[in-house]
């Protein structure tokens, strides 16, 4: 397939925008990259690329144009699960979008469980703060059913393991960093790692080490950047719910 | 693609059953019907099908064997959008996955809308009874922004018209005869379904009669089962909320 000009919004930070990095680095596409500062969003971002004003977008065809000056001849798409699915639709010697319907839809229902049930419990319990750390385990639980007992999702690594690998690596970085909304240096980030850890996970967290040696993830992982990002999110929210 | 026997699990009154009836349909698919009651669910049905416990569920491949007798050798897949990909991507000619990848992306955008916007404004003004028409209005606006100026989503009859077509019909007969969660008799159906289908969402509704006009929505659509089955629902609710 010949492939026209792309040009991804993205931003380090960002565990979705992280999929779309992971699936264009899988398919070793030419692309050209643009880093959306979240703090402080170029105004043009939103009317002319991504009315939603979220990473990860893709501009794909038109003009070649400098990447701050979207042409309105290029098409504008969003949603990082439909990016991945896209660059999977472009690039399919990639592999990453499995050629047998029965292992797409395996990977599509991993992906399912991803949105529905892992990323609600994760948001609750490092995030809002109102989580209960039991409904995360059994969350992570019903991911971990879904492995095979080695390996990727469904054997090849494919679109499953993009949308997830982002999510678990910041999950570690954070919580062993004992960053969320809880005050700081009280080592709850610490025990609700040890929590999810738990021997009855084990299955998991080795997958999860699995995909995070990926090259791909590799290269498109920036952990101080994560890191830098979750203290300044958690120093605001621990002033105001805690005034420290 | 040579394709296995396929036995799908379902019901009339589901919409999410009847997106996977309107794909097989579309594609002329020989498969085993097997409906469920939702009111008196088989026993053997989570163990041997879907765990979950609901319906749709395709049972796919392995030895012919009676729908009510699952083999333990077919795959059981789930979750309505993942069937109708699964059953696109095993009927490649059925023309209901567009080829193009842009296409494929814009249709996949619109289903996101339908699970991300419609459902939940949907949910709570028909079902739950704690819904603001201003934010449904505002859901339905954002879904008939997604539409061109006329026809389908993405010009050929696609997985995104099957994705909301039976929940827009199913809108309308219910509201249509005042079923929902507010008093028997009160109007408030009818009145709710007028504040829907005012001049700025005209697009929308125009649209909404030529998906319910596809000969695989109207052989897989029954009004009078859907009727039957709010009826129920809502006087349960009723009784509960209004003791009448
Ligand atoms: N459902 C979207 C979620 C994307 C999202 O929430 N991105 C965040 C950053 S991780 C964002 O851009 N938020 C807007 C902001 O920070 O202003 C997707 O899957 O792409
Ligand atoms: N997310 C599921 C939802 C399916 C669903 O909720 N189905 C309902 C009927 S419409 C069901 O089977 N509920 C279980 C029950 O009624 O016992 C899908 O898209 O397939």
């Amino acid at each position: 397939m010949t492939t026209k000009q792309l040009t991804l919004y993205t931003a380090r930070i960002c565990p979705y925008a992280q999929r779309t990095e992971i699936a264009l680095a899988e398919a070793k596409a030419k692309f050209t990259r643009y880093e959306i500062d979240l703090q402080n969003k170029p105004e043009w971002y939103a009317p002319k690329v991504n009315p939603a004003s979220k990473v990860p977008a893709i501009a794909y065809g038109g003009p070649e144009v400098p990447p701050d000056q979207p042409s309105p001849e290029s098409v504008k798409l969003n949603e990082s699960l439909v990016l991945v699915e896209f660059i999977a639709d472009l690039y399919p010697e990639s592999g990453i979008l499995p050629k047998d319907p029965v292992l797409r839809a395996k990977a599509r229902l991993f992906i399912d469980a991803v949105s529905t049930k892992y990323s609600p419990a994760a948001f609750k319990a490092t995030h809002s703060g109102d989580g209960d750390p039991e409904a995360f385990v059994q969350a992570l639980e019903s991911l971990q059913a879904l492995l095979p007992p080695k390996g990727f999702v469904v054997g090849e690594f494919s679109i499953a393991d993009i949308a997830i690998a982002p999510f678990l690596a910041r999950l570690e970085v954070t919580l062993s960093n004992d960053l969320g909304p809880w005050p700081a240096n009280s080592g709850e980030g610490q025990k609700l790692l040890k929590t999810l850890q738990q021997p009855k996970l084990a299955r998991l967290w080795e997958y999860s080490k699995e995909v995070q040696s990926r090259p791909s993830f590799i290269a498109t992982f920036d952990k101080d950047v994560i890191i830098k990002g979750a203290e300044r999110r958690f120093k605001a929210f621990r002033e105001q719910k805690y005034g420290a």
